[in-house]
Order: C-alpha cells, then structure tokens, then sequence
C-alpha cells in the first residue's frame, strides 16, 4: 500500500461509489444532449466537456486506494465500468486487478490489449503475478515470465507449483531476514537501510547460512531490548512453522489459535522460502465462507450481477438439474402409490408436510455434524453418541410435531387412523432423516471427501422420496 | 499470548487431542479395573496410579496455549470435560474461558465454585471481561467490579455499553500514544522500558494532550528513520480512523480492503480510547460466517456437540415450527384442489417437481442478490435491472426443463395437454422464484433487516404454495 494511497472512513464507500456514478451520469446526459444536436460546431463543445468530467473522475480514480478501485468496479455494470477502467493510471492496473472479484478481472482482461496487460502485471511481485496467471492469456504470461530475472522466475515457478488451497499458494516472498549472532544494534541499522519494510513484518526470520530457519526475532522484542543483546539471546526459538505443501485451512486455524500475524513458510529442505500473513489468511477465510454459502445454494462460483443471463444460466444448471433428478425421482414413488391417492385424496394434501419436516431437520442435523467435523471434533468413537442423540432429537419432533399435525389431519379428514399414519410417517422420516443426517457428512469425511457439499441435496433426496414412500406405503397398509 | 506458551504445527491438534483421550481413557480404565476387585488395600494403589496419570495430564496441560486447551475442552464429552477443566491451572482458567465457545463456556462456569470464578477472570483486561460478563452471574461481578481501579471500572463501563455488533464491543485498551513533538529517538528510549508490547502493535498512536488523535506512527517508519526525525514528521496523518459505535461488520470491511493489523478507535469527543486489531476482526469473520452458515439451517445458535438432547430441541423447534406452518399452508392450497387430483391422479405425483425447481431457483437468485447487498454494490435504480436479468434466467431454464419435464409428463401419462400444462406451470413458477427473489432480499433491507435472515424461508413458502396453485390451478381450468 503506498503511503500516498486515500484511506476511506468505514461509512465512506457507498458515498464515493455514489459520487463516481453521478459523474458517469452527467456525462452520459450531457453526451446525448449533444448528440440530439447533430451540429458540427458542438463537437468541440462535447470534447470539452467531456473531458472535464475525465478529468474529475481521474483526479477522484488517483487518489483511491486500488482495492477501493476495485470495489467501484465491481458494482458498476459492464459499460461504466470499462470507461472507469480506462481512466485508471495504467501503473496501477496491476494491483487492482489482484483485487477484483474472479468474475469481474475477466471481463476487464478481456477489454485490455495484450501489451497494456504485460505492462500492467509485469511490476507485481511473483506471489502476486502467480495468483493473476491463470487467467492471462498464454502469450501474455510468457512475455512476462522472460521478462523475470532469475530469482523472480524461480519464485514464480514455485508459487506456481503448490495447489489453489495450500499455505504455498498464499504465501509471499516478502521476507527480512538476519543471522543470531548479531546484536539487536545490527539488526536495527540493518533495518534503517531499508526504504520500508514489507507489510506486515510483525517479525524477523533468524536463519543459518544454509537459510535454514533458527528462529523469529518480533520487532516488539526487537525495540524493548538493549542493542547489545546477541540475537541468538531473545528471539523465539519455537513460533509455528508453516510448510509450503500445508493445507491453508489448517494453517488460517493456527493464525486465529494464535493470533499470528505472520508465520515464516518453509520447504521439504527445511529452507525458509516465504511467509503468510494475516491479510492472506482473512482473505482465504472469506472465500471460503462465501464459497460454502454459495454452494450450498448451489451456485457454482460467485457471480458478477452485472453478467450476461447466459453466464448465470451456466453457473446455475448443474444444481437445478440435481434436484429436478431427485425431484423425478420422489416423483416416481409418489406414483407407484397413484391407486392408494386415488381411493384417497387426502394423502396427496398431507404428503408434502410428512416430506418437508424430514428435510428440514435433516439439513439442521448436518450442519452440525459438518461443523463439528470441520473442527475435528468428532473422535472416531463418536459415531455411536451422535447417533444416540439425533435420534432422541427426532423421537421428540416427531411426538410433539407429529402429533399436532395428526391431530390436524384427523379433525381436518375426520379420521383417526389418518392421523395415527400423519404422526407415524412424520416421526420415521425425522429419524430416517436423523440417521441420514449423521452418516452422511461422517462416511464423507472418511472417504476424504469435503463433507459440506453436497451433503443437502442428498439428505433432501432421501427424506422427500423416503417421506413419500413411509406416508403413503403406512396409509396403503393401514388404511386400505 | 506469554512466550513459554507452546505454539502446536498445524497437523498436531488431532495428535495432542488423542493423547489427552487415550491419557483418559487409561485412567478410565485403572479406576474400573481398581473397583471391580474392592479390596481396600488397593485404596492406595489406585491413588497413586489416578496421580501418576494426573499429574501426566496436568504436566502436558500447563505447557499448552490456552486456545489449544479451549479446543480440547470443546472436543470431549462433560464428564472428560470437567475432569480436564480441574487440571488446569487455576491462574489460566481466565484466558480458557475466553477463548471456548459460547456453550461450552456455560458448561464451564457452571461447574466452577463463584470464588474460583472471581479469582479467575480479575486478571482479564477490562476488554476481555466485557466479553465474559454476560455469562458470569452477578454476584461474580459484582466482586469482579469492586476490584477493579478507577480507570479499569471506566473502561469495563465504557466496553460494556457498545451494542454487540459495534467497533467499540470488540475493541481493547492497550495503547502506546506518544506526543508528535518528540524525535524518535525518545520513542524509541520510551519502549525499551516496556516489559513487553501489547500484542499486534504495528503502530504507535500520535495524541495531543486532549488525547485527540493526531496520527499514527507505524512501528516501521519508526524503524527505518533516523533518530533525530521527529514524529510529526513522518508520521501518517490520515490513517483509518474507527468510531466506538461503528458497525463492526463495516470495520472488518475496511481492514480486508486496506490489509490492517490495528486501527485506532475514538468516542464521539474525537478522544482516542481504543484500538482494534486483526486477530479481533478474524474472530468476527469467523463467527458472522458460522452464525450464517448456522442459521441458514434454522439453527438459533451453536450447540455444543455433547449438549442435552433438550438443547437441542430448543435451538432447533423455531425453525421447524415456521416451516411446518408454511407446509401446512402449502397443503391446504393442494386441499383446495383435491377434486382435481381425484380426476387425474397424475397432477399429485407431478406437483411438488413443480414446487421444488421453483424452491431452489429462487434460492439460487436470493443468494445472489443478497451477497451483492452485504457488499453495498446495488445501487438504487439497479432493482429494474436485476429483475429483467433473473426473469432472463427464470424463462431459459423454464424452456429447457419445464420443456424436458413437460416431455416425460406427455410420455409417462400418454397426454400431450398434461406435458404442456406442467411445461407451462414450471416456466411461471420460476418467474414467481426470481421475482420473489429479487423483491424480498431488497425490501428486506430497505426496511433495515438483515437479508440474508428468513429469506430462505419465505421463498421456499411461496414457491411451494405457488407452484401447486400455478400447476393444480392450471391443470383445472386446461384438462378438466
């Protein structure tokens, strides 16, 4: 972040997103003014005015800070949005394309001519250039890459080489480093040489000559202790050790554990290669709550809003066409019952309730299950006392609920043993759905699988047909 | 966080959590064993071998960090719960309960004598007591309160009277202020006398002697400059500034766009009495995100994974209670169709496809609009926009699988009037799905309400009831 970059207060977003769009739009009022004219002699009245606004909007677009760019983007709709793209300094293209939405760093690489690009990412550090090179075009990415020096390519390459979720791909190379056997008096001369020091330097990593970590130097101990003091003397011998191949999820538990903000990252030769730091880790978090919310209604990644309807249609089509399946599905059960409907119409009227609660609680069972999981909370001996418990859970819903809604059915229908059935079939699905709901998100996580998705749609699946099945095959035995 | 607290690499949590249940486990064993025989004699057999364990388990509890013993407290069963809980040194019992969840922490207090509970928590800082009060009973706090010094008192006062969602509720009070007149080589003089910095301090805040804030220092600048510069200097003088009462969830906003470790809070005399720092900010994140993800599923809270299957059934009877009742209207609307169905019972195995597409695509759109919402990127005239886009989505998914489905229909019951009728009756009901969709999260926060609250719940209501009456109704009117 430069120094000379505006901080907005908290309340302060909205406001400017509102005064960029007024510009925009005074523009555009004035443009079609002119434009109904048709008089020649006003086009340099046009040019004039127009560029005034430009310029009011460029001096605004400069002072910004670029995620602050970057957020104005994003909620402007595709034509505002390149015109204030192209007003942005070109030098600070890069750094707010790090910071857009995926969604909308497509559409705005795609406005952009492969030499503006190579310009715009080739002054971005390699942790930086890695996280912006999947979506660069190929011939792009190789201008760049040959334009590296060597250290550069290397750190690029290994950025590049660990996968989307592990500490590797999260981790900078931003590092300041020194050996234990120098005083804190030589640390800090060494440090007053620097022009800044990278953000976020909580710490200094200690290593050896073969720049195998040894251990941090916090820059508190650093400013309280006395420059004579040996290095080797104060710092932590032991602070948490990342390896570049660690799951970022692990590794974002251990920074709110500890309430780190950063953590020296090293390789499989015990190297010091880069570090985390806090701002990576809230992000990561971040993407993963949103990416749990979305996917559990089934949205296949975030969207631009500003998309066009067939990017939406595409994002969205694989979890309707789950649900029309199981739906098809419930549907076929439903209709291996037609006869008993038809000598009862009733059970066609109550069959979406005995179906409905199975699905709701069986969707609040897996969530905590998936919760408790995620933690690691759940020993291998667990199973048996969950079961218990969900179970006991069901017994009273289904008592309670199934009995109000049998008593319902039965003064509704005038008959008791329709009732009886209502409450029967209510109470099975919860414990069929309770049973579901626990095994589920356990036999995923055994099979390694990630137990959060998908985990809904099944239980939904099973308690609508298993809810149909139970309701209607209970009433054909008991009532027919 | 003290220095001797032992910090675990990120794949040893699972480790250590199974030494301390087989350590239980063990000791399970020898008692049970030990009674079985009943001979006094092994009265003294038996205590040692429970010490020898004990003391095993203390010995490994003692070097631990107290987020780590928090995470194994959450992880085991209350009878393992509490023995592990009398282990821990009863000078940490303060920092643990700070650190476990909400309902664990209810199981701790419980358990815990009102003395030890005083002694306990008067070592926390005014901050953290704010964030324990709540579940503390009284008479604790009351002899918490008359303990405190003056300026304390003020600052518990002060914590406690920020509504839960504020800056000022997750702010502390551990500050370095210096004056901007001073060169930094006072600064620097000034912080060797302290035992330690206050975790997370990447910077130092510049008062006058109003306390108002005129900057800050960043422990880096301080750092790479010369001795003789003064404060004023190079100090920032436009940093990110948070009010106590600001939104918190805003704050959080403004830390991700702008990568903060800490951030000076002021009151609304523009006096600096806070700061608050990233570690604070992440657990917000975290726990918004889980509230989120817990909700969703109709769950009021938490629950502790061991709780009572009666607190369960409390956190969990609401939400089934509301949509039983939306079931229940669902069915009525069916009920006044059941003529219908007696006709041609094929209308009752097709409707709840109808039902359900129009449910999850309606559910796909809320989460679209609602993500754009939290992130203030819908502008006011942006609704127009929004709805042609979703009707766009609504009508092509409703030609491709109301078309798909209405041909199975057609071919399953050998009409082509039906296949039309439910080709038809899908198509309007995901129309009602995205109108909906787009309509409530948006009046939602027009009426200041969280969108994302009940959204679900309400959709899924209408296109259920809908989709029966759209299908049922036109069914009526075209093939009866």
């Amino acid at each position: 972040m430069a120094e000379h970059d505006e901080i907005l207060p908290v309340d302060a977003m909205q406001r400017r997103l509102k005064e960029v769009r007024s510009l925009l739009d005074r523009q555009k009022r004035v443009e079609s003014l002119l434009h109904r004219q048709e008089m020649p002699r006003h086009d340099l009245v046009e040019t004039l005015v127009v560029k005034q606004h430009h310029s009011e909007l460029t001096k605004k677009l400069d002072t910004m800070h670029p995620a602050d760019i970057a957020y104005i983007l994003e909620a402007l709709p595709p034509e505002d949005r390149l015109l204030v793209w192209d007003l942005v300094r070109a030098d600070r293209d890069g750094e707010i394309l790090l910071e857009v939405s995926d969604a909308v760093r497509e559409s705005l690489i795609d406005a952009m001519e492969p030499k503006e690009l190579v310009a715009a990412v080739e002054q971005l550090d390699a942790d930086e250039l890695a996280d912006l090179a999947p979506d660069l075009p190929t011939e792009v990415m190789q201008d760049v890459f040959s334009a590296l020096d060597v250290e550069e390519r290397e750190q690029l390459r290994s950025a590049m080489s660990y996968p989307d979720d592990s500490v590797g791909a999260l981790m900078d190379f931003d590092m300041v480093t020194v050996r234990e056997d120098v005083t804190l008096e030589v640390v800090l001369r060494y440090l007053r040489r620097f022009d800044e020091l990278p953000d976020h330097t909580d710490q200094i990593f200690v290593v050896d000559r073969e720049e195998k970590l040894r251990g941090v130097l916090s820059l508190s101990t650093l400013l309280i202790n006395d420059g004579e003091v040996e290095v080797a003397a104060v710092m932590h011998e032991h602070p948490l050790v990342l390896h570049a191949s660690d799951d970022a999820e692990s590794a974002a538990q251990a920074f709110e554990r500890y309430d780190l903000v950063s953590a020296p990252v090293i390789d499989h030769h015990d190297q010091l290669i880069g570090r985390l730091t806090v701002n990576e880790v809230m992000d990561f978090i971040r993407e993963q709550s949103e990416e749990e919310l979305l996917a559990q209604a089934g949205l296949r990644e975030e969207e631009d809003i500003f998309a066009p309807i067939m990017d939406s249609v595409r994002n969205r089509w694989a979890w309707l066409a789950i649900n029309l399946g199981t739906a098809f599905f419930a549907s076929r059960v439903i209709g291996a019952f037609e006869g008993s409907i038809e000598k009862l119409v009733a059970l066609a009227a109550l069959m979406p309730i005995v179906a409905g609660i199975g699905g709701n609680s069986g969707n609040q069972t897996i969530t905590m299950i998936v919760r408790a999981i995620a933690l690691g909370q759940i020993a291998p001996d667990a199973a048996r006392r969950l079961y218990r418990k969900e179970m006991g859970v069901a017994l009273i819903n289904g008592i309670v609920w199934g009995g109000l809604l049998g008593l319902l059915a039965a003064w509704l229908y005038d008959s008791w043993a329709l009732g009886a059935v209502m409450s029967a079939a209510m109470t099975l699905n919860l414990l069929l759905a309770a049973c579901i709901g626990v095994t589920v998100p356990i036999v995923l996580a055994r099979l390694g699988r990630d137990p959060a998705v998908g985990g809904s749609v099944l239980i939904t699946a099973v308690t609508d047909s298993g809810g149909f099945f139970i309701f209607l095959g209970l009433a054909t035995l008991v009532l027919l």
